[in-house]
């Protein structure tokens, strides 16, 4: 059994990877052959008046002889801010950490093959999703990407879309330039190009043919003026749209049905503040039957179009992660380290017993 | 961040301690102060025929500071037998084990606090919740317990209902002669006390003031007739009563409300051969309304009478565990080897993070 860390993961599982096993399975759960449970969070108050959440959610991905579990142990708070309220994980593990695991078993022995924080997986599997999709809907002839937002996932989100396509140019914009310096210089490590940063959201999107929307904005940051025939785009947010967007007729591809975003409404989780007040969101999204679009298991099993011409505009919304997801990715990283010394050891038979559960 | 193994626990963790804690959980549960995320099961085929299937729990006890997921991976089969097709955990993991896990969680800090298999507590977890039980609804004048069943559940029955009252006489039965001398010899060692053992159930039950039901049996094992007033009963299993039991005027109290019987049946489950055809169950058990009947919190709280007369008849159904219990009985055990050198030591740090999840 192995310990691995998020700096094992950054060294040893690259974008190409994560992508190419989030296809085997992506396309498993077309077919109807990977089962989630849907995350669940228990919100509680603390003694001293914190509030705590629990969350995990599970996975089985029988084509790839994996489960998973990934859990989520943390204090949450509420910090006002310019945007509004913004809800906060407050890193109060020893050293200032914050907690979030995977672990992963066999599903032909059931053993427990590794356990690992969630945080570099969070990322590259939210991107790699995204790239997938990016590369069955945008235009074969795609040449100019503009990423809005400069944060943590917005790297992942270049990555995986230069992991499938070639772009000619790669933008981005986020309002603080300290931010996007910041960016330009981390992506030119990471993914050996240069970034063109823009000063404005219209100088990012003139003449673009793919927009990746990756910020932690509480206000909508897609204005529909900018929306033009053939675009593609993708955000992990459906609020990060403005209103008027969702009357542009539009190809929509969601991650998965597991949650739909009225169910994210329904829920009542403090998280809703995310999407900010539940009538104004409704209001925004009236106009869509989010339960007649088609999925990314299937566009990538051929059971739904993808694209159906060059000037049709395609978006994808990469919402909600699931168990499956996590198991795929992390079996992707056990198989790659196999016979190396990467990550700890620990003895499989602490985690295994002889009493008959 | 600790490993306990089963071993540890048995050496350090004993009933009364397990009670006195689960008394607490059932105060806090009883207040409304305690959340459970009920198992989830997922069941998937596996290439070479098997089946496997992923079940987990989560639990959050504020007032301990503690919450728990408890996870099975185990690979399944179905064994036909002389009482039928029973379900059977194949032990598939290396060296011939299951897989069973409690993972603890600080609720004031998120970190890890513990990893444990879970065999040993889900032992003792079951048998304290009846101890409890019967301490609460067994008459005070109760002097002679008969045990039906002889195997590894039975034995923490009988621990339980020693740690909280004083039997004059203990005795138990099974089918099986040469279970009935090993779990004598067992109980020998474990409790310090003399079983008595019979050769039959009628003799088991004559003179009875509590009939404890422990064993895996899939028909009932409860006769009517041998119930007399003011017994104390208590059962894991409702289907281990027959059918004219549940026409027998009797104070009934469930373990808790998060599962009653009728969602077993529709919850489609492979679980469901434990308790029989759905038909035949519902004839036995339709003058039950389960739902209207009081919890263990309930009792323990006062917001319900555990009994009501010396005459009455009680009888506790001590069904599908929760994960507050696996938080709370293991937050004890971390209690009781605080500053000792019990179980394996791992860093914190590799199971938390400085990514922002």
């Amino acid at each position: 059994m192995k310990i691995f860390s998020n700096e094992d993961m950054r060294r040893v599982l690259k974008m190409p990877a994560v992508i190419d096993v989030l296809r085997t399975m992506y396309t498993e759960l077309g077919h109807g052959r990977v089962t989630n449970r849907l995350r669940s969070d228990i919100y509680c108050g603390t003694p001293d008046g914190g509030v705590y959440v629990l969350k995990s959610m599970d996975g089985v991905v029988p084509k790839l002889e994996v489960s998973a579990i990934r859990i989520n142990s943390d204090i949450i708070t509420w910090i006002p801010g310019a945007g509004g309220v913004r809800k906060e994980k407050v890193p109060a593990a020893p050293g200032g950490r914050w907690v979030g695991l995977i672990l992963l078993f066999s599903t032909r022995t059931g053993e427990p093959l590794a356990i690992m924080p969630d945080g570099y997986i969070q990322r590259m599997r939210v991107g790699g999703a995204s790239g997938i999709a990016l590369d069955l809907m945008a235009r074969r002839d795609a040449k100019v990407l503009a990423l809005i937002g400069t944060g943590w996932q917005a790297g992942a989100q270049l990555l995986a879309a230069c992991a499938v396509r070639n772009f000619a140019e790669l933008r981005a914009y986020s309002p603080n330039r300290e931010h996007r310096e910041r960016f330009k210089e981390e992506m030119r490590e990471e993914l050996g190009r240069d970034i063109v940063l823009k000063d404005s959201p219209d100088e990012l999107v003139d003449g673009a043919d793919v927009i990746l929307i990756a910020t932690n904005s509480i206000d909508p940051v897609l204005r529909a003026e900018w929306i033009k025939p053939g675009m593609h785009i993708a955000t992990i947010r459906s609020s990060d749209l403005e209103r008027p967007v969702y009357d542009i007729p539009m190809r929509m591809i969601l991650h998965g049905r597991e949650v739909l975003p009225q169910d994210l409404i329904t829920q009542g989780t403090p998280d809703l503040r995310e999407l900010g007040d539940n009538e104004s969101w409704h209001k925004r999204h009236d106009n869509i039957r989010w339960d007649e679009l088609a999925t990314l298991g299937d566009i990538i099993t051929g059971k739904a179009v993808a694209r159906a011409s060059d000037d049709e505009i395609t978006c994808y919304f990469n919402l909600i992660g699931t168990g499956a997801q996590f198991a795929a990715v992390a079996m992707k990283l056990l198989e790659l380290t196999r016979g190396t010394n990467v990550g700890h050891d620990v003895p499989t038979e602490w985690l295994t017993q002889m009493e008959h559960p």
